[in-house]
């Protein structure tokens, strides 16, 4: 499948500084193409605690678009579902961390693990304060002894950037991440893989399923279950979650993994609102993506009112989708002065047929009479008649 | 194709309701579905001039996602790709229009022209003081004598508002308007047309074409182009807007139709930044979409420095990606302390051999290694080894 990338080996590199471009200058990056991909902050001054993430691409806008004040202070990228390299960690740890250390906020992966942990060692042979949290996340699977990293990770940047950015010390910020950690948990649920660039896409997904927990690399699920509509998939997602929810609380992060429409991800959300588990949503935006994934997760974090502080704290990236109460739907009367909405229908049968007639033939004619309309460049006129017809058939 | 939907006739709704509960209150609905769909701010006072759009649904965040302080004060939203009726749209004016009066800002769509039109009409028979504006933005058909509404809809929205804002009179927010119209200009580029709920997605498009110029509800394009790569696909959109670039500071409105990744949006903005003809930046982020749509549009407008002021202002809706100066990338050089970035190659010749090896045996089990470690539920260590190995090769 094609895709708006030029040569492969650079679409990471053209990716970041087209980020940087359209970042106003809030963003800067080190000079170590290609091998080294670091984003910082450019107003960064060392004076308080800097958050480094990151890990392989494909997860846009996880982890550069979360770089800036209140969250992260770097992120270290790595290629397409790859790691980032021992070197290209501890340059981003020399190039942000001052007198206050750093935290290094890692998703549990092999290589993510064992490089971002290789690199702290190695700054603190150099004399930097650093501490590492891995995030474990995925309850996808419950018998792993290592769950990984999924969208939950956004929980900690926000939580620990937002205590880093008040100044907070180095043990205190690791400590509230630990303890984010321990209490969020995710689950991802998707009607196809993704399209890696370079690569076939995996067509492992049958028409009519659905793949519960699968990993934001495409990793195969937990399962595959039958698909039996929005409402249905969240409530199986939420009933995984439930162990989780405590009794404080809960925020529900609702994260689009990639192609999933905003009208599905709103739709989606409708069922979570309804369910009632949360008090609080981030979102529904693509946060933590896994390339063109057509799915969604959702995360929760029970939380105390220190902590729907510090989420609810404004940031300035326009990735962050911001902490809102998930509030009931406000109805209002509809204004005076409107003629009644439902048609009248006709009481002369004749006049009822004729009309009924010429509904249904605007219904049969919507396609071609679309099609028509988009000769002129304007392709909705069919779809407009078509839905004025089936409203005056469904009122009379 | 499965999508996260429920009942088709309900799409719509659930998908507003689901947007309202994550509104944080924000949003408010009138009491009239299924036919009414009416999207407002729900702490409007009616003080000063309202600004309604809308028309049919699957644009989001278009328009629900831009009502709010700043920007609209109402959507009306048809049902996917059909105008909303007229009783729709005069609801929605006798809602939200106080003494000062309203601004319709109207995609220009037979449908929508025609209802939005009539709705105008009668909300001025029933003495409101209403303007009408029609947007033309789309130049991918040169020669039609209505051009399409597309994305450059939002800076109508934004600069109009701003005004409203600010309490400007109807008859200054009109002029505003009328003025941005004149001088914005959109056209689109795709590698696949859009899925629309319960119909059979169009397959149009074949592999290796892109198609310039379709139209938001997936109206075929001007022409199918062959398709090589994203910065020759940002060329061509730039080309054709050339013409409407003047002479003065010059805002891009990057727009994502749908499926589009971020990483992708990122390359085409990298292309956009370094083709230099834009002053400023708005996204990339999807603004105006097309369902799930795999492709992009870039909007120009030349402004001035009160409408640069206009589109900076703030709003505290998150789809409002906001203004940005499209600036120089910024590189610092490698932080002292790091080991040489490349391997220093091996003098031995049977080392330098047997390294090589290994680093394409690493480089073939790529896949290999990625499957292994997916059971794990880990994605990552075969990409993560392989780039390690690819670096090496190219260092030696």
């Amino acid at each position: 499948m094609a895709q708006f990338v030029n040569a492969k080996d650079d679409l990471v590199k053209e990716a970041i500084d087209g980020a940087l471009a359209a970042s106003g200058g809030a963003l800067a990056r080190l000079d170590g193409y290609p091998h080294i991909k670091v984003v910082y902050r450019a107003d960064w001054d060392r004076s308080r605690v800097a958050l480094i993430s990151g890990g392989g691409s494909g997860h846009e806008p996880a982890h550069a678009g979360f770089v800036g004040p209140g969250m992260l202070t770097a992120a270290v990228c790595g290629e397409v579902f790859a790691s980032p390299s021992v070197e290209a960690v501890l340059a981003g740890i020399l190039a942000v961390t001052g007198e206050a250390g750093c935290l290094l906020i890692v998703k549990n992966y092999t290589g993510d693990r064992l490089n971002f942990g290789l690199a702290a060692e190695r700054a603190r042979a150099l004399g930097r304060r650093v501490e590492m949290v891995v995030v474990d996340d995925d309850i996808a699977l419950p018998h792993l002894p290592q769950p990984r990293g999924v969208a939950g990770t956004l929980f900690v940047h926000k939580i620990a950037g937002a205590l880093a950015e008040d100044g907070a010390s180095l043990d205190d910020v690791a400590v509230a991440a630990r303890r984010v950690i321990a209490n969020v948990a995710s689950i991802g649920k998707s009607l196809d893989t993704c399209t890696v660039p370079g690569s076939p896409k995996e067509d492992r997904i049958p028409t009519g399923k659905a793949e519960l927990g699968l990993g934001i690399h495409g990793e195969p699920g937990v399962e595959q279950v039958d698909f039996d509509g929005a409402a249905a998939a969240m409530s199986v997602v939420l009933d995984k979650l439930k162990p989780h929810l405590g009794d404080r609380h809960c925020v529900a992060l609702v994260n689009n993994l990639g192609s999933t429409t905003p009208l599905e991800m709103s739709v989606l959300t409708h069922a979570l609102a309804e369910a009632g588990v949360a008090s609080h949503v981030i979102g529904p935006a693509p946060m933590m993506t896994s390339l063109d994934m057509h799915g969604f997760s959702v995360s929760v974090l029970p939380v105390d009112d220190q902590d729907l502080a510090a989420l609810a704290e404004p940031v300035p990236m326009s990735a962050w989708p911001g902490l809102l109460a998930l509030a009931e739907v406000q109805v209002t009367p509809l204004p005076d002065g409107l003629t009644p909405i439902a048609p009248i229908p006709s009481a002369n049968d004749k006049t009822r047929a004729t009309i009924l007639h010429v509904a249904d033939l605007l219904i049969g004619a919507e396609d071609a009479l679309n099609a028509l309309d988009a000769k002129s460049g304007d392709g909705d006129t069919g779809s407009t008649l078509a839905t004025a017809a089936r409203a005056l058939k469904a009122g009379i």
